[in-house]
């Protein structure tokens, strides 16, 4: 097969590097991003990259040790735990600094039957299969609430705990309310858990995987 | 390993189908989906899921035809065309209606040379290794804006033709404009292309997929 390209019929950008630094310098110019910690600005340009939105700015939320932990976790080796496969997908693996894991359980066989017996969701119960491994992991939780409420039970149950949560679930029911948790879980427990998350309805995996992209590397 | 569930320090709702229930009421109630064909309305309330945001129905436009075509392409076994692995991953499998191949060539040797040679993203190059099998596929661009003017050059150059395309690029350069394309695409060229899009910036990999979960299956 001998390939061909077609006939320029749009005037549009081609080039790749070109595509980037112009996006992001519209991101940096409509978005206002001074409220965040100052090494997190480079992770809220990519967030806002995956949604179209610079408006995202106003309702992230980010823990001040959270892009430090998150990146010394993963230089130091430590996998990444997603509660959906599509933000496994989504993290570019060259830019792991460690050939870091990447890892959903949500099809691992037990899944069903754990969350049948507890009564609970598949992508909850595929977080208690995590186990020790979410000892220092960099947690991110990019589809279901119910996968952060369980996650935030483990940790109060005294269970291992992850260095960073990337905890951006999206949706109409219960996805507000977990991320709200996630954000005073320091005040009303008395455990530091550095996070990132964004407040109200949006979230999702696209958010979650370009929050590790760039929490995976510094250079844009 | 004998796995326990944590205590339950939060109140929230961990029954999956009443979770979905309660989602698509609450976007049913909050959203303006009157103006879309009828047979468009699961989809709509699909993609208003994925983003949290009921105001995406402001911005959807959908072909007359697009659900009756993509769901006619699917049930004889078209294939899924994807611009990013992260649309692929995000189709469930189990709600295809023929074991539908489910593509995206993203990562095939021949695109870096490719885009290259042809001075175009790597994302439009890969588009053209669809080859024939683009011929009544269905194509879902939730990445790059590359990709669906690369896509709408083709079909100009007399190539295969889609049976439908669900084209909802994100960002900031050329997202916008080459939605509008798509848009106009039967009026500027008198070509009839079913298709689904969101105007303006929005887009994105989860609402591509979930467009396509909602045409594979039409139970909710």
């Amino acid at each position: 097969m001998t390939l061909t390209p077609p006939a320029r019929h749009y005037e549009y950008e081609r080039d790749g590097a070109a595509i980037y630094a112009e996006s992001f310098a519209t991101i940096r110019r409509e978005s206002s991003l001074g409220r965040l910690p100052a090494d997190a600005e480079s992770v809220a340009v990519r967030m806002i990259h995956a949604c179209g939105q610079p408006s995202l700015a106003d309702d992230l939320v980010v823990h001040p040790s959270l892009v430090a932990a998150a990146r010394s976790a993963l230089r130091q080796g430590a996998p990444i735990l997603a509660d959906a496969h599509m933000v496994a997908s989504g993290v570019t693996r060259a830019r792991l600094p460690a050939d870091n894991e990447v890892v959903c359980l949500l099809r691992d066989d037990r899944v069903p039957d754990i969350a049948r017996a507890w009564g609970t969701t598949r992508s909850a119960a595929a977080v208690s299969l995590w186990g020790d491994r979410l000892d220092g992991a960099v947690v991110a939780v990019g589809n279901a609430p119910t996968a952060l409420f369980h996650l935030l039970e483990l940790v109060l149950d005294g269970g291992p705990r992850p260095a960073a949560v990337v905890g951006v679930p999206v949706g109409f029911v219960g996805a507000a309310e977990s991320k709200e948790a996630l954000v005073a879980f320091g005040a009303d427990h008395g455990i530091d858990l550095p996070f990132l998350t964004v407040r109200g309805r949006r979230g999702g995996s696209a958010l979650a995987a370009a929050a590790l992209n760039a929490l995976a590397q510094e250079r844009e």
